[in-house]
């Protein structure tokens, strides 16, 4: 029995070490090049300035797709490829307007078509009625609404500490909001933009129309405008807000996932994943979300290649395009690693935004979060402080098996909704410092993952 | 004995508890009050936009006390008061000029005297030389030195992750650059900006001149035109350096710090102080360095009387005037409180900018370092995971004593140098929620410090 074990352990690459005093050299080394040396921040440079915001979809992500090549051959990593994926095309369009009608005239208020939103065919002018929840729209019902537009005005809790997790709490009226408003013959939707600051940047991000329910245009609007147009709607109920959409669906495209490798030595066939998202959503530059993870997820293999490290796995970078709008370059990632065998025995994602990391979330075994908490004296140096269980990325999760870790990269996020899908997400929010020390948390890891493997369970 | 022993704890209000559940609801209590209700973002726009900078000793800094006190009255504190300071009064003037003299003509660069420098009496033209150290100043000699100007081009080391060390490990070349230089027959001295940032923002800060040394005009340059000035010397040593300076010292003023106060229903006698510095320097806005610490203190005692806390000991939060140029507050504050005989248990300081707050230093007894490392899970839930020994701030350095426990909150300092004493530092790079949540961090100990009292030894 021991026997056995020992064998499936060696030959999932998995030797249990304790920790080696080696570890604090590797950690170092790592900090001290990516901060003395680190180019993930002119790689930023070049992606928000030269690139700029990249729609999966749009000519921008195909600019975004032969950077990412370009950047990983220049790096002259082993190996570097692309692989298709078929991802959706929605498009803007030119005219996007928003404006409040009331007795002293009109007004206008800067808005965003939520992705995937359809075009409002010219100027759509309706009354307005304000809700806070689809409860509230439930107890209103058709009279109320039938022939309205749909404010929801539900702003993220500020009392919790993890912003993330506000997100997660009023991100329903997104991404749902309008086929549930179209349910009792709204004719227009807008919602208060998912922000926890207060300013007139409205923040975009996907909506999904539920099958069968009638399309309604659908804008976010500043959360300064918000309230706003609350105060007025208070004392003037009869307002009228017009929109004017001419965004649109197309018919998908091909792009492609860029992935570069370092070949492992001992363990070729047996993957170690770091990565981020591509595609940003068409406004700003898609600084923080996701441009911060590209590039820290390609520091980390430049890193690793500088200090001379010679992996035991193959690590992979992988820039996954289409996260945004239906995550096909994680799909398709992980449909294809399985079609081929390719064994992942980790992956870790960045998908906070460039802040100053503060630890990991994993999904995995128990056996595999102990492993992880395992390594916190290592981190401890570097002010990485906490390990817990949990979401660790949308593009990574595809991949989840028995065997597979994955690690998502936690970040202070207090100012990421700031700029989260806003034309507040550009280079300049970025400091270069907290950048760098997430890629070099990021490079750590890897660098345990690989010494050590990890255990399946 | 153990009657004795009972004694002294008592009669020092300690009285050792274990963790209660109480403090978890008290905490979410505070939480929710400064997140929820916060005032202290509106009251650091007031200070920021209203007043501006304001170096002790300036008129500026007056306003910053008028507003201080009709704050702290306005909250409605149980006792407010000024105590008198003297402090120094150094003013920058209206001229403030460098520029490089080269082959190709006259190229300006933005300077920011150091604070205490003397004026350049008209224009001072000379050559310039460039060393990075002390050690280098003295191995090229008077020869090479006399009649010219010193350049210190003497970057803060970006290896190092804490911020701080790497300041700590670089300011002797502007506190005492310019006499150094000066003993070697320099007539000027300019040096690289403190500061982790690429850009053009001059960074200024306290020169001290050495007793029986010559004082020579000493100003800052930022950090992109130090790496300029250093290229540019490489191929045209002869280049020259021209500084014009008007600054000029006065008569020492008295200003004063601003005290509010909670009294304490079981212990009136026994203080816990939570403070910053009200002063700043006399460029940009003084928003992190120190605004931040001054609202944050003013909100401690607005929050806890805000949730209906009756506090057991006095809670004072101490707005101390002249951190930044001699420490006067701090030092007079310690002064009558000896005088006085007012026991302090506690002192509690934020002087590291408006950041996400990490946790606390403390400089105290190995028993009031376990107290504090007990509180560690009381704190888990709100991100705070740093508790080590170490400075705690200047301004309540001076009160430390036998008895007392100094306590300064650790923030994610990647950010401060990139404003610090410079014309970026102002109230739009300070993010509300950061703030708060410091503010919110300071409460909580404050509670649990009034709660259970803290040993002293």
């Amino acid at each position: 029995m021991k026997i056995i074990l020992t064998l499936i352990l060696v030959s999932t690459g998995y030797a249990p070490m304790a920790q080696s005093p080696g570890d604090s050299v590797m950690f170092h080394s790592i900090y001290t090049e990516t901060l003395g040396n680190g180019e993930c921040y002119d790689r930023l440079r070049e992606l928000c300035k030269g690139v700029g915001n990249r729609l999966a979809g749009s000519p921008q992500a195909d600019s975004a797709i032969a950077w990412g090549k370009r950047t990983l051959e220049a790096y002259d990593f082993d190996r570097v490829f692309l692989m298709p994926v078929e991802v959706p095309r929605w498009v803007r369009g030119t005219t996007e307007k928003g404006w409040v009608t009331s007795s002293t005239g009109k007004s206008e208020m800067p808005i965003a078509a939520l992705g995937g939103s359809v075009g409002s065919n010219g100027i759509l002018k309706a009354s307005l009625i304000e809700v806070k929840s689809f409860a509230e729209l439930e107890s209103l019902g058709i009279d109320k609404i039938k022939g309205k537009i749909v404010f929801f005005n539900k702003a993220m809790d500020p009392l919790l500490i993890n912003t993330g997790s506000a997100y997660g709490g009023a991100n329903d009226v997104r991404s749902k909001g309008p086929s549930e408003a179209a349910k009792y013959g709204a004719v227009g939707c807008i919602i208060r933009s998912l922000t926890l600051a207060e300013d007139r940047f409205p923040h975009t991000g996907a909506t999904r129309y539920e099958e069968g329910v009638v399309k309604i245009p659908a804008a976010a609007l500043s959360s300064v405008d918000s309230r706003a147009l609350s105060q007025l709607l208070k004392v003037e109920p009869e307002i009228t807000f017009s929109l004017q959409l001419d965004c649109q669906d197309f018919p998908r495209v091909i792009q492609y996932n860029v992935v570069g490798e370092l070949f492992g030595s001992e363990f070729p066939d047996q993957y170690i994943a770091v990565g981020g998202h591509l595609d940003s959503w068409d406004i700003g530059e898609g600084a923080h979300d996701d441009g911060c993870g590209i590039v820290q997820s390609i520091e980390v293999l430049r890193t690793l290649r500088a200090i001379g490290y010679a992996p035991r796995h193959t690590l992979r970078c992988v820039l996954f395009i289409n996260e945004e709008f239906g995550n096909d370059g994680g799909e398709t990632y992980a449909r294809i690693v399985a079609e081929k065998g390719e064994t992942h025995i980790a992956a870790i994602e960045s998908d906070g935004g460039g802040f100053t990391p503060r630890g990991f979330s994993m999904q995995g075994s128990d056996v595999q979060f102990d492993w992880l908490k395992n390594q916190s004296s290592s981190f401890e140096p570097y002010n990485i402080h906490q390990f817990r269980r949990g979401w660790s990325g949308l593009d990574i999760s595809p991949l989840k098996n028995d065997r597979i870790a994955l690690f998502g990269l936690l970040v202070d996020n207090q100012r990421y909704f700031d700029y989260h899908h806003s034309n507040n997400d550009v280079f300049e929010q970025v400091n270069r410092r907290e950048l760098e020390l997430g890629a070099a948390a990021m490079a750590s890891l890897v660098y345990l993952l690989d010494q050590s493997g990890i255990p399946a369970e």
